[in-house]
This record gives structure tokens, C-alpha cells and sequence, in this order.
């Protein structure tokens, strides 16, 4: 999958520009209580757990992750507020690593995480205590801090050079390359440290608006599984497996339904325009749309 | 101000062990209840405004910003847990500069940060808008992407190259030169990204645990003016001006001064140690040191 360009700062418009997030959440709205088999959690241990439709869709959290990242609280059809969001998103990932790496696609950098170790670069709470410290719930993989690693090898790097022992530090050399950096660890430990951020983030707004469901959404994530299983891990650890991540199936098409939604041509298909009735809701299930009274159909 | 090795790894460790924290709690509320002109808050407009000292300190948020970040709650003395973190911290600033810029040294990277524009970078809501998006709260100059304008430029760049326009983009020439990138902006970007994001987290985990004051210390801060800056203007921004972030002016020594308080010799100074005294408190204001019976001053 392409990093495209325009669509992703399409997507951070539309989604801190009202108007478009109008299209997006009665899209969204739509594939939540109607399509079967879209909404999914996700695990390495359980990919694509498809959820049940829900006919009480509000309140909820929508994350989504263009750019940057926009937290929207979701009361109801047309209600909804920008609670929060951060500007760690998917144009950090791709602006430090494609400075880092050379790398040049979205693809190129994923494909560099997945080949990649985080802990050549990370601090792990391991590398600091040599075994876990449960005594406050943190593992020995636990990351300490990001890109921590380099600091203290760059530093034994340099004292052998002092030494005599290591390799020099020149400033025409690549610092990256001599101090044994990969460019596979720094876009693993980039892509984690992204991930889990948005996850704390979204978890604690969520605990702040008394929200359950939180929703996933973006072109960050667009179906990348290290993404979403980073993601949903956050989520469980940081909500002590109270909630969890959602995703949707159809995420990329959001929009496009939505806005069909809104301006369908009279008497096409089984609904009227959201634009025609004014502000009266898109049938919030399954049951309800097959109640309708509204339908065009024969 | 330097960072070093030594004590910034100290310093995490410190925070993420029990044994250490008691020291660093000790000696904090030591100088929170009892050092008149200690704790202070810090902007751009009104620098070093000293808060009054409080007896009732607790229960308080105290962010320890070392290579990695920890968030503990204090409700009394030695009673304390770890709510939460990020490892996004100073690790991750020294490391990704390092690697970016090829500085050195903490002073180094803070230097550049003062001379760098991180618009040169970062995306921001003005670029996407052309003004500022007040519907939702947003500023023109509000980060809507860090390192977002990266992707963007980079597009030009390449588009530019394509069309014979700009320089070509050999993968042994420098890309961040050529981009026109500039370290300082980069330096400025991840300094604020960084202090923004701890801000909000830092806000967000007082508000889930009910503490009014936020305490900030560790080696990322220590007395440089555009961290406590943009830690001061997150906790605002977020906490629409109902919280404060407050720092310490003798913050590098509380680790000392609460093992002293703990292990002090009999006799010396004029309170017990607090080893002796078992669990009892450390008196938690001046009024009550001074009412203390326990004095051993003549």
C-alpha cells in the first residue's frame, strides 16, 4: 500500500476541517451499525476478531491517524467535538525516517520495521534492571526509552576511540552507520513508539469522556497489521484489558459513503438523502433500516 | 548545562526503582513544604514566578523527565505508584539528534533548538488552512504534524528533480541538504514535539487521578527556559488554564537531600533521621518544623 501524498494531507484536512468530518462520521456511523463482518479488534495471537454491529454506536472515540492525529468525541449523528489529538502521527514516521534512512515510500519504511529490532536502539527497562520490575508492572521488554540506546552506545563508541580500540568519529563519516545502528531498528522503534503514543493518548482522552469504544481510523493505519497490533496492545495495556482498539474494514471508503449518504440522487437506492431529510439520522441498525418506511425500493 | 551519561541513566533508573524514588520523594517534599522561593511556574512572559509553599501537599503528579519518562502519584509520604510514562523523552531527543545532526552534547542540541524555526519542519494548521481553524480551538501556528512538512518537501524536491527543475536526488548526497532542511528547526521541532507531548499526557494522567499540581523534574529540564516553556503551555493548552506545571530550583538535588534526610548521623542537624524515625513524616511545613519538639539544636 502507497503512502500517497495528497491523500494523506487530504486526510488531516478533512479530519480537523468539519464539513468533511461530517462525510466521515456518517460513513462511519454507517459501517458500525450496518455492515456485517467491519468492524474488527485485532492481535498477532487473534487477527481479525470481527465484532458484533452495535445499534448503540454513541458515544465514542474516533482516533484518526493522517499526518497528524485528531481525537473526535462522537455523541451523535452531526455532534461531535475535537477533544484532543497529537502531532506524533504518520508524518513524523515518515519525515524522520525518510531523513534517517533515505527511504523514500511508506511501504519501504514498513517493510524496514518488520526486518527491524527495536531494542538496537530503545532502552529497555531489561537493559537497565537486567531482568523485568513487576514490583510496578513494567516487563524487561518494556520500552524505557526510545531511541535511548544510542546515546549510551554512541558514548562506548567514543571512548574506545579514545581508546584507540573503536572506530573514530570524523564528522564526514555516517554517525549511524559507525556506532552500529540499524536503519531496520530505528523504523521498528519509530513505529512502536508512534503507536503506543496514540494508544496512551486515545486510552486516557477515552477515560476522560467516558467513552468505551474507541475506533481506529487513517491512513497511518490503513490495514498494517504491526500498526494495529501496536495499537491494540497500548490499548489493553493501558486499560488493564478494559477496552480495547477497533478497526474497520472499510476505513478508506469512509468518506466517499458518507458523502454518497448525504447527496444520493433522489430515489436512489433505499434511503433518501441525509441532505433531503434535513438532519434526521441515518438509520442507526440493521433492524431500523429494515423498518423503514422510507424505503425506495419496490 | 551538560548531559551526562552517567546521571541521566541514573536518573531513570532512579524513577522506575522503589528504593530511589523514597530518596527523590523524601527530599521533594522536604523542599516543596519547607524551602520558601523553591517551587516556581515558568513562561516566556512571566519567568520564575515562585509559588507559595503548601502544607497540604499531597496528593500531587511528579514527572520525572529522564532519558526515559516517568509519571508517579504521591498521596504521602512513601506512598507513591507508578501511574504511567512515555519513553518518549530525553533519550529519544538525544538520540534522534545525535543521529540527525551529528551534535554531541545535550547543550549543543538546545543551542540549535533556540536558533531553529520548527515551521521549517513541522507541518502546521496554517499550512493546511492558510489561517487558524478557531471552530475547534486551533491556532494558525498550532503543530498539526511533527516533521510533517518533510513528506511534503520532499515531494517538491523530487517532483522539482523530475522536471529537471531542482538537483537530483543521488542516494550519496545528503537529503536533508538538499531538501533544505535546516538542523535547527529540526533540533526546535523535536524539543517541542517531546515537552508538548509529556505536557499532555502529563495532564491527562492528573485528570484520570484527581491530582490539582504537577510536579516536573529530572535532566531533561533542569533550568533550560524553552522546556519548562512548552511544559508550561501544554499543561495550559490542555487544562484550559486550570493547572499548572511547577518546577524546582534545587530539583538536581533531591535525590541527596532525601537520602540525607533518611540516613542522616544521630544527632546531626536539628530533626532525626527519617530511618530512625521509622515511617514517620518528615514535617510537612515550616510552621510545623518549627513547633517540632524533636529539635536537637540547643
Amino acid at each position: 500500500m502507497k503512502w500517497n501524498a495528497s491523500s494523506s494531507v487530504r486526510l488531516s484536512t478533512e479530519f480537523v476541517h468539519g464539513k468533511c468530518t461530517d462525510f466521515h462520521l456518517s460513513g462511519l456511523d454507517f459501517f458500525i451499525t450496518e455492515i456485517p463482518r467491519e468492524v474488527f479488534t485485532y492481535s498477532e495471537e487473534e487477527p481479525m476478531q470481527f465484532a458484533e454491529a452495535r445499534a448503540d454506536v454513541y458515544p465514542y472515540l474516533l482516533v484518526n491517524i493522517g499526518s497528524g492525529v485528531s481525537m473526535v468525541k462522537v455523541s451523535g449523528p452531526r455532534q461531535y467535538e475535537r477533544v484532543g489529538g497529537t502531532s506524533l502521527g504518520g508524518g513524523t514516521f515518515w519525515g524522520i525516517l525518510s531523513l534517517l534512512t533515505g527511504a523514500r515510500t511508506f511501504d519501504e519504511m514498513l517493510k524496514m520495521a518488520e526486518a527491524g529490532d527495536n531494542s538496537g536502539v530503545d532502552m529497555l527497562v531489561g537493559d537497565i534492571y537486567g531482568t523485568g520490575y513487576s514490583k510496578i508492572g513494567l516487563k524487561s521488554t518494556t520500552i524505557a526509552s526510545t531511541f535511548g540506546k544510542v546515546f549510551k552506545m554512541k558514548r562506548v563508541a567514543e571512548r574506545n576511540a579514545e581508546d584507540g580500540e573503536g572506530l573514530s568519529h570524523a564528522d564526514s563519516e555516517d554517525d549511524a552507520e559507525l556506532a552500529g545502528f540499524r536503519v531496520e531498528d530505528m523504523s521498528r522503534s519509530l513505529l512502536f513508539a508512534i503507536s503506543n503514543n496514540i494508544g496512551q493518548i486515545a486510552y486516557l482522552q477515552s477515560e476522560k469522556h467516558a467513552l468505551q469504544h474507541i475506533y481506529f481510523g487513517g491512513s497511518f493505519i490503513r490495514g498494517h497489521t504491526q500498526t494495529m497490533n501496536t495499537l491494540s496492545y497500548a490499548i489493553k495495556f493501558w486499560s488493564k484489558g478494559e477496552k480495547q482498539a477497533y478497526f474497520l474494514r472499510h476505513e478508506g471508503y469512509l468518506g466517499a459513503v458518507g458523502a454518497f449518504l448525504k447527496r444520493q440522487p433522489k430515489n436512489w437506492g433505499r434511503r433518501n438523502s441525509l441532505e433531503d431529510a434535513g438532519f434526521q439520522r441515518v438509520a442507526t441498525s440493521r433492524e431500523q433500516v429494515n423498518a423503514s418506511t422510507n424505503k425506495a425500493e419496490p
